[in-house]
């Protein structure tokens, strides 16, 4: 690597610990050298449980441990890793594109591509039977912590949960506890990817799969008025503290090339990016300008930069363009807007459709994920599901066998605005057409009439779809529609989505999920308010929220809700009638009326009948 | 009526119409004198569409030729009605409870009861076969201006609609228009209610039933620091502003009596208490010296008042309360609570359960509905679905049965918190167990995790289990299990209610539900960003947003998004798209590739396979 100018510690980038969470990190067993991140949530003494271990996107953030200096950028985990399979090598790279503005990330790594040929992808290596470390990575990961911490740590009602696994997954299958050799499998028959360019080896893997936690994306993008890369990269840092699990950079603009550096370069999730946005700048903005030429240039280049997946539209086809003549809100994607003009207007097919082998040669040579656009996807609820919609998923269908080909890995993307009944049939026809290859979902919105709140309109969408089977939930902000989001917007966006792919994760009966749920209402009932707002997905809010109503200090340890006062506190009572229990022996009652079914009558109640004799 | 002390008209009540909106009012066929409302959103000439009729149930307030004096009250537009059916007798009335403080409502009306014991409900006069005003009022308030504006308003897309029937109603079976007679039918069927009591003629007719629009409830409560009843008559016309179709009053304390009163008086929707609370008042909070005569009267005094419904916790019996000892959270309910006390205390069955039938004769003399409380619903995911909830569900059914036989209507409380997967067992149960009495749930929150977002954890409950048949879905704000929720709370929480509702409707396939969103996705498609605000649920917040962004009145008149920027806008590329198709005949293209299904070959293109030969 060669020094450029230094840049300060950026004062931008928001640092530290979520409240009463401490960063561990597991070992791996067969790679000791594993640091695999872990967020436990401490409860207070009176609780009686050990501290709750959570799913941790925020990377080295929030490890007071680790020193932010944005400008040298985070450590590189993986290289080691990626060089020891001896199948890399590296090149001077291409030179960055035009627009450099003096923003230049200060550190120049030269990019590794694949030797020979060879495919280095993690789809490549499970197909080998190779467990690499980013599948022992993902492993342990997604256990949040059970393996190593043992069965206690599942709590109370999780192990109640683990042993009878409550949920409905409409065929998936997730294991009671995830392990290298599982991913290996799930990766190995395309149900799941690990994004993980060779030149991003700062990225904490991850993966995504019908048969894992559920995840989301945040998109972020440059503004207008951005002063600053540390601007640009506390956007990601953001993001992934509320808990994105990956980040979409869809910047436009000249600074496009600096900014995804910077970004990259300080992102401990994957990264993913339209190229097909840069393409366009480097034609001058002009659809029909675009070149083969340059859209594969443009491909490399991010490649080599080390972004993690590529949103590719090459499912829009030119014979699938008059099929949205009649939609009331056309072709909504911006790729495929772009991609359909092109094909119209030199009438002829889209070169990404008829250069897909040469796109895969240059995935596979980096192990860029594909994600397989969605470009006719329906921007409003009379267009969902129509056959614009289905014949492009038809297409993805094929795509996605090519490219498992070529060793690379696909997800595919979803809707967009769909009902509520006619959510289920995406993710049917998805997988049936698409080898179960993982879905990747914006949305849905489930109606058109509230913008402002769409966050709000399409995280039911996102709940029911990624309970149906989705892997990915692409976030949608509450601006969706009607300006760019701010600190806030995107906030509230990963909260919402986070809230949708935990609901999924319960319903599924994904065994650790209900873990979290169980210790909240358990401090709930206990009046545990600081465990309460601990344990929450915004910790901040939740207490901002319970002080403006019971704003002191004592009132954390108020023995009834901020809601009910003392008098009517339902949960108070509860606690009176436990310790009444106590004393009348009810529990004893209750087990002979279970036993015998209706028919119990209590204790000195005479002249009734029982409900149903 | 006995005029007391005059107060000034109140400036803190929230009046005037919503944007680009004109209140109309509908007749009656059968009964002329019908005023029923709409609201009429009017679209820009360019968009040649009429205007778009909404559902209204914000009342007079945002009628501008309605002079707002809150301290005579609403016109007694239901009064005539009532006496006219010649089977009422006005009484001196009960004299108001204890906590007059100088707030009492300037304006006192003699309250009616049935004579002779006669039934007064509307599911009595249903059952004779007799349409009531009541019943042809709510049909054409259903039907959203269809019959009378002929069916050119359904707007374009709406007419596929309705001619196609797109939707899953699991059941329910939503008539292409709604008649006077239908909902009369379903009334008599206790499928449907209509809250109305002849005590509160100033409500307008709604109707709560899986046959009709789903609707949502708002719960107000006076807090601490209130300086005067305007405030608390705000919060009512508030929550009905953004939709709330009925609204429960929840104060405690003692000026109990004086606020409902102001609140009922200024009401045009239906009011909704849990009397328990005033009578536990009025011993003291102490929840063991309840006794069946103070509830007795509370219950008269409330019927008095004009209540429309009463949630009434008589379905937790003595026996079921063992069955919550190992619950996660007890007992959530406050009513269910006060009552599982008291039982426990004087180890005996519940006066609510015993005295059901007396309760009945009550709710029969003044058309109070039965809103069959959840008292042991579940206060986590953890506790969903359990054996104490079923229990109680049982018994609901059991009072359903016994308050129809006294013509008495009567719609179910429930839950709660229920995950994903468990919730449609929440519905199928209710039906089967209630005789398709209507449900009326609160959300449920779909996970425990989130406070702070527990309007959209319940949300998304919300849309699932009104899609699956609930009939009425009341709210949950921010604010849920942290603190009072303010007015944007409340605001807030109806929005996300009625997107959930909305979201519901249209799963089910009801005939005018898309005509809102195709409008408002047609003001996308073209531009019209003023259209695009007024058609939404909020439009202040959708104009807000935009003007974050594109603060200048020639950005709403902009051809792209404010999120893109012309460059990048998709719908821009798409009317590129569409004149381009208009050139090359694409229609005449689709056309032919649907007849041949996949074997469309685009003109021009050689040597390429389709993709299904």
């Amino acid at each position: 690597m060669t020094a450029r100018t230094p840049t300060p510690v950026a004062p931008e980038i928001t640092a530290g610990a979520l409240p009463a969470s401490r960063k561990v990190y597991r070992a791996g067993k067969r790679h000791p050298e594993l640091r695999v991140p872990l967020r436990e949530i401490d409860l207070h003494p009176s609780a009686g449980e050990p501290p709750l271990a959570v799913y941790d996107s925020s990377g080295p953030y929030t490890d007071p441990a680790h020193a932010c200096d944005i400008a040298r950028g985070l450590p590189r985990l993986r290289e080691a890793w990626i060089e020891a399979r001896g199948d890399v090598e590296r090149r001077d790279g291409r030179p960055a594109g035009a627009g450099n503005s003096g923003l230049a990330f200060p550190l120049r790594h030269r990019p590794l591509r694949a030797r020979d040929g060879r495919a280095v992808t993690q789809l490549a290596y499970a197909r080998a039977g190779i467990v690499t470390p980013e599948m022992e990575f993902v492993a342990i990961r997604e256990n949040l912590g059970r393996e190593n911490l043992g069965r206690e740590n599942l709590g109370r009602e999780g192990l109640r949960a683990a042993a009878g696994r409550d949920g409905e997954s409409f065929g998936a299958a997730i294991p009671e506890a995830v392990t290298p050799e599982f991913v290996r499998d799930e990766v190995a028959r395309g149900r799941a990817i690990i994004p993980a360019n060779i030149n991003h080896p700062e990225a904490e893997p991850m993966i995504i799969g019908r048969n894992f936690l559920v995840k989301v994306n945040a998109n972020i993008g440059n503004s207008a008025v951005t002063s600053s890369m540390a601007e640009e990269v506390e956007k990601m840092v953001w993001a992934i503290r509320w808990g994105a699990d990956t980040v979409m950079d869809l910047s436009t603009g000249r600074d496009i090339h600096d900014i995804r550096e910077w970004i990259v370069r300080n992102a401990p999730v994957p990264i993913g990016t339209v190229p097909i946005y840069q393409a366009l700048e480097k034609v001058g903005g002009v659809a029909e300008a675009l070149t083969w030429e340059v859209y594969r240039d443009t491909l490399v280049e991010q490649a080599e930069q080390g972004v993690d997946y590529f949103t590719i539209h090459a499912g829009l086809r030119l014979h699938h363009i008059p099929l949205t003549v009649d939609r009331v809100t056309g072709i909504v994607s911006r790729g495929g807007s772009i991609m359909a003009k092109w094909c119209l207007h030199h009438h002829r097919e889209s070169f990404l459709y008829e250069r897909f082998e040469e796109i895969c040669d240059i995935c596979r040579a980096y192990d860029v994920a594909f994600s397989l656009g969605d470009g006719l996807r329906p921007g409003s609820i009379a267009d969902a599901n129509d056959a614009a919609q289905f014949a492009e998923l038809e297409t993805l269908g094929e795509l996605t066998r090519i490219a498992w080909a070529r060793d690379c890995q696909v997800m595919i993307e979803g809707p967009g605005h769909v009902p509520l009944h006619k959510i289920k049939a995406n993710v049917d026809k998805q997988l049936a057409t698409c080898g179960e290859a993982p879905f990747y979902t914006l949305g849905p919105l489930t109606t058109d009439i509230a913008p402002g709140y769409d966050h709000i309109t399409s995280g039911i969408g996102a709940a029911m779809i990624g309970w149906f089977g989705t892997a990915m939930l692409c976030y949608v902000t509450p601006k969706e529609h009607l300006g760019l989001p701010d600190r806030d917007d995107v906030k509230t966006g990963v909260v919402t989505y986070k809230i949708a792919a935990h609901a999924a994760d319960l319903a599924k009966g994904h065994p650790a999920a209900r873990a979290r749920d169980d210790a909240l209402s358990r401090a709930r009932f206990e009046f545990r308010w600081e465990d309460q707002f601990n344990l929450s997905l915004d910790p901040e809010t939740a207490r901002d929220f319970h002080d403006r109503t019971l704003p002191k200090q004592a009132h954390k340890l108020a023995h009834f809700c901020s809601m009910c006062g003392p008098k009517f506190c339902s949960m108070r009572i509860s606690h009176e009638l436990r310790a009444d229990a106590q004393k009348q022996g009810l529990a004893a009652m209750a087990e002979r009326y279970r036993q015998g079914g209706d028919l119990y009558l209590p204790v000195g109640e005479t002249g009734e009948t029982a409900r149903e004799p």
